[in-house]
């Protein structure tokens, strides 16, 4: 989920007739006329940038790039390119991993990290409403003050309304919930033009009854019913105490059976991570670090003192009867971080198990009742445990196709798995360009059908962000 | 939120007309083909029964009740209803305050309590699948040796389906979240008696960013968009350790700032609940108590003894800075029933204000941030206060027009406080259809323009449950 090396390999670049722009001139001065002529692209370099996230999807560049400065604008240029029947594909911090921003249709990409307002703060109400520009480290920085904080962590220092875009969530989402748990209000720009508050304009209530929940189904629709303008989150209070654990266990089943008693005991753990042997093994290579090398569950506990300090100890009986071994715990934060090393460098050491310049690197993933990571063959696995949601890095050589099909298989076998298991092909990175060909698997030809009737509704054309998710 | 007194007076009786059964005897009998002779009545007092539900709402009878043993049934049934036109309108326990089972445009009422199996529990996973007929309690009782349980409490027992319908929330939402946090997949019978899986069929995961939410877009539908036959469910680990506390208040304002600093000091409260003084004067009149008459704040501490105990204390002193006496706590259940007895008995409280075998009462409920409690006038308030969500209880003579007329207009001008403060018109009980007028003033034209474009996808004939929230 960490920000990783980009690909720029043979085969993945794009095609060569998307290296011109198709944009007509008049509709690039439409654009000019409302974002002003800076503020409007076309170059190659640009639109390249634009047209690939983090993951091994290919590039596909739009046929320009618009910077919006605020929603009005946003209102306008949608009007212009509806009026075009051109796609409109949303963008800010690019750290996607299922091609989500990738304009495989062409299209005007809006990048909408100059809207970048933190308004509407209410340290008695918990609420903030931030603009896309606004990533959850900027957020956190700015609240950090006020002992607020916002939780929903996916890793990459992602906007905040690309997370609710792509229903985002992390290592804390056992806990806090995940981005449908923690969006209150969207202010959302339709295809057309029109701005819609999800929730009611300024609204920003902690639970409501009112109509059908509008917020919750554009938390998640990557792109493709609206551009997000704006969020407004639920904040929690900064625990006071933070505790950080780790511990190996002699088998996955161990390690899992541990989670779902700590789970089980109502102890409200905070993270509760977990990685395998493989993985650890290549932690220690690439941190030089000694932990053992079995299954391991990296544990935090937020709370009062005294709160966190029976939450150590009672995990700590749980982790012994489940058989596991160097139970480590720290509170102050180098200390933390410290032991946590393994697990926040996991993606680095993974990649750097194939040395030389050019890495390619896929994230199989997948969400599903307990059952299935005891099933998963080992490897490079990093799962969010807590929540059934875990991770599988395929490392490979972008240059060899053969291998990137191979990669590519196993990635469709994990997910198929889960879904045979219960489980969603998808727990937190979305449906994009590669799992498409799933979702009918796990929803059904009717659900399938009414999204797509849903998705007609609010965008006719299909314009926006077309041949994403459906 | 309590069961309470049926109206049975002038003016709130079915009308004339609404006596007969309007149902073709051709249809009848094309229900008792599928459903069974004896699971199909055009009795008047079983459709009398049918017509209201809790509220001040009057009693609007269907023209038929049918009870379906199974969904494939209730999916045949509406598919009967769909060709003939005829309104369908689901029902279980009965126990709504918004008027959402009444047969406003008669048709058939879908009495679903015979479905009542409790299946796929998973207490590795927390989740379980109910029917419409197993009510909160029932679930709970049933999971009593599981160490797990389902915490979302709106006071009456209500159907779990039904509060899936309808959003319940309650008491325990400030720590667990509402239905909307904890329904994680729905078996719906649309109107044409097609079955959806809201999450795919059986699936079971914590969290998932597979497509759009439909499980989010059903839970608060009111049976608007289909008859939800089967609720999946998320369930959490019962406490080891449950503490209550009271403490008075001099004002209002030191109450609510109280609640503010406790949820800031990021105490895991579990419920908070708030009384103003006249409704404190009216419990201890009522149960014979001896409580300050004072704005009340009723508290529940869940988790592990030494938890339990530091969070007690932590609220302890926040009570304190903000004027707070009379702190008082118990740690067994009699005795923390005994603390609670004020609040338990509430709405019986209200209700006996006014001697009378009739007596008339309807609850206006918004849900707002935290600036509107202190400026509401008092007068019988119940606050689901962590959540900034009240209740203000009216109780009036049903037999006096005019009074009817003024507590709905105070009703109104209550939910338009809220909304002039950015909060919502309903937290829990629904729009249905006393708060239709409402929901435009909250969501915008967009976005009751979106709900209607919804509904039509999903129900073009206008047949689930129709004249309600739309």
């Amino acid at each position: 989920v960490q920000t990783a090396l980009r690909l720029q390999t043979r085969g993945l670049t794009p095609s060569r007739s998307q290296l011109f722009s198709h944009m007509p001139g008049e509709l690039v001065k439409a654009l000019r006329a409302v974002a002003g002529s800076p503020n409007v692209s076309t170059a190659l370099a640009v639109r390249e940038q634009h047209g690939r996230d983090e993951s091994m999807h290919r590039c596909s560049p739009p046929d320009a790039v618009v910077w919006p400065q605020d929603v009005e604008q946003v209102s306008k240029l949608a009007g212009i390119c509806y009026s075009h029947g051109v796609p409109i594909i949303p963008f800010s911090t690019g750290t996607g991993l299922e091609g989500g921003v990738t304009a495989v249709r062409g299209g005007v990409c809006f990048n909408l990290t100059r809207m970048d307002r933190i308004t509407a703060l209410s340290t008695e109400d918990f609420t903030v409403a931030v603009e896309p520009g606004v990533t959850r480290k900027a957020l956190n920085s700015y609240l950090r003050d006020t002992g607020l904080w916002f939780p929903v962590d996916p890793g990459a220092d992602a906007s905040l309304c690309g997370m609710a875009a792509t229903s985002a969530s992390g290592t804390n989402a056992v806990r806090y919930g995940t981005m449908r748990h923690n969006v209150l209000n969207l202010q959302v720009v339709l295809a057309d033009g029109r701005v819609l508050h999800t929730a009611g304009r300024g609204r920003h209530f902690r639970k409501s009854a009112a109509g059908y929940n509008l917020t919750g189904l554009f938390v998640g629709s990557e792109g493709t019913l609206g551009l997000i303008t704006q969020a407004t989150l639920r904040l929690h209070g900064s625990p006071e105490a933070i505790v950080a654990a780790v511990c190996a266990f002699p088998s996955v089943h161990a390690a899992v059976g541990c989670t779902v008693q700590v789970l089980q005991a109502g102890i409200p753990v905070a993270r509760i991570e977990f990685l395998d042997d493989v993985m650890m093994a290549a932690c220690n290579r690439f941190s030089g670090l000694s932990y053992a090398v079995s299954p391991t569950l990296f544990l935090e506990f937020h709370g009062s003192p005294g709160s966190v300090e029976e939450q150590v100890r009672q995990a700590g009986e749980i982790v012994q009867l489940n058989g596991g071994s160097d139970f480590a715990w720290a509170w102050e934060l180098e200390a933390r971080n410290k032991l946590w090393a393994a697990r926040h460098n996991a993606w680095y050491a993974a990649l750097a198990l194939r040395p030389g310049s050019k890495v390619g690197y896929l994230t199989a993933e997948s969400c599903s009742p307990f059952k299935q990571l005891v099933c998963v063959s080992s490897g490079l696995i990093v799962g969010h445990v807590g929540d059934g949601n875990f991770h599988c890095i395929l490392v490979f050589d972008p240059a060899d196709l053969d291998e990137i099909q191979r990669v590519k298989e196993f990635a469709t076998r994990l997910a198929r798995q889960a879904l045979a298991l219960d489980g969603t092909c998808t727990g937190e990175h979305g449906i994009g360009l590669g799992k498409r060909h799933l979702l009918c698997e796990e929803i059904g030809e009717l659900g399938l059908t009414i999204m797509r009737q849903i998705k007609a509704i609010l965008d006719p054309k299909n314009l926006m962000n077309p041949g994403k998710v459906l």
